[in-house]
């Protein structure tokens, strides 16, 4: 059951939308001012509870990498879901499907992880074209749920192999797929009417990088200069030694970027 | 204990090569007089090793999707790499691997699936650049375990959006990567050297394609015109009443194709 709303004007983006899913998400950017996203990348399902149930009342997008999780049970998506509806935010499994249309229906709805049974919104890399997108669009329609997907259409990582051509092509693979395709992971607008919106990972404040690749952006450099609608900040809040206190703290601060 | 082996002679290619995991793969695939990898797209923990003890006799390489079946544990990896050593055959986990270095560590190692602890074989788009690599050789050297990497270079699926450019990236990434990486998903020769070798998907005898937008091709076109080197037939065996008998077929034909 999603409410029917409208999207509200005081966010970036006010385009005309008939796609439910979206019109979820902005109505709970809206109401919690907030459009944070929390990247919950951890290992077992006490942490990934705990760390939702912490930063839940601060953002309107909970991201999860279900297959990092060591005891990953159906159990672990009931009890998410339950935290999701308690502090109403949307779950976001970012498995980055990357596959043929057949194999990704399996991989959507089938195995373990049941993916298609407990999310809002996934991700997808348009690399094997239009069929992984005809493939997903059917494993929801199976599923019976309401879900968005994202194409991965820029990416924050040191040397991707994504040009202009790639992430032109991802604009109009996503057009065509409205209102299944909601928008983007990406580093800057690219839909000009921001009925697709583009969430933004690679968001911290202290940290140039890591290791292998990895780069980070301000939230005032993505939300002002770059015209991006939704935050993703991973190690920055998991990462600290009070998740909730800083998921508090991103989310005032981006929200003031954009209506302070 | 992998053996110390030669590339036999009597392969379509010679190539030195200090990769051990590509050593043993052409050790198996001389032994056994066969190129063909058998992918077992199914759901069930039954199904997948059934199909492994029927084809086993025949392949070099198993290729599965871990995370499409419904019932895995730990116990399906381990049953499965029982039946693997029984009849001498590499298991090439599928999961297409396609985001940043520090998530695809925690992809490769963690999670229900454990795909580091029993895969021989794993691949990866090389879309998020060289970090995503670095994240796996380092997964891979947590594990204590000998894998090979294969990056999707092309893929057989209608409308993806790999051009020359990109595929020209990822064999460069591959070489520089060698002797982890060892190989290419693609449905051509890329490597004149052949030390770095090809696996091609999309292929069945009496098929065009599907709904979903994969497109087949013959084992004569692929072994004779385009210069791959190892064959991955799906649901031409899988989905056959006798899986043992066409997978005998496929790999006489594809044999008898090179050295007939």
């Amino acid at each position: 059951k999603r409410p029917e709303t409208n999207v509200p004007s005081a966010l970036p983006v006010a385009a005309s939308s008939s796609s439910p899913v979206r019109d979820q998400l902005y109505s709970i950017a809206e109401k919690k001012r907030s459009i944070l996203c929390v990247a919950a990348d951890v290992q077992s399902t006490k942490e990934l509870l705990g760390i939702a149930d912490a930063v839940g009342p601060h953002i309107c997008v909970l991201k999860l990498h279900a297959d990092i999780i060591q005891d990953w049970t159906t159990d672990t998506s009931r009890r998410l879901r339950e935290l999701a509806d308690k502090h109403s935010f949307m779950l976001f499994e970012d498995r980055k499907f990357a596959d043929i249309g057949n194999t990704v229906v399996a991989q959507f709805s089938a195995g373990v992880h049941r993916i298609s049974s407990w999310a809002d919104i996934v991700n997808a890399h348009a690399i094997p074209g239009p069929g992984l997108i005809e493939g997903l669009r059917h494993a929801c329609a199976i599923s019976g749920r309401m879900i968005g997907l994202l194409l991965v259409a820029q990416m924050s990582s040191k040397g991707n192999l994504i040009d202009e051509r790639y992430t032109a092509t991802c604009l109009r693979m996503a057009r065509e797929a409205f209102p299944f395709c909601i928008g983007f992971i990406a580093q800057e607008r690219l839909d000009p009417t921001g009925k697709l919106f583009v969430m933004a990972p690679g968001v911290q404040l202290d940290s140039k990088g890591d290791q292998l690749g990895q780069q980070y952006n301000s939230p005032q450099y993505l939300l002002k200069r770059k015209g991006v609608d939704f935050l993703i900040v991973g190690r920055g809040i998991y990462g600290s030694e009070e998740p909730a206190k800083a998921a508090q703290m991103y989310k005032e601060l981006s929200w003031s970027v954009l209506h302070g």
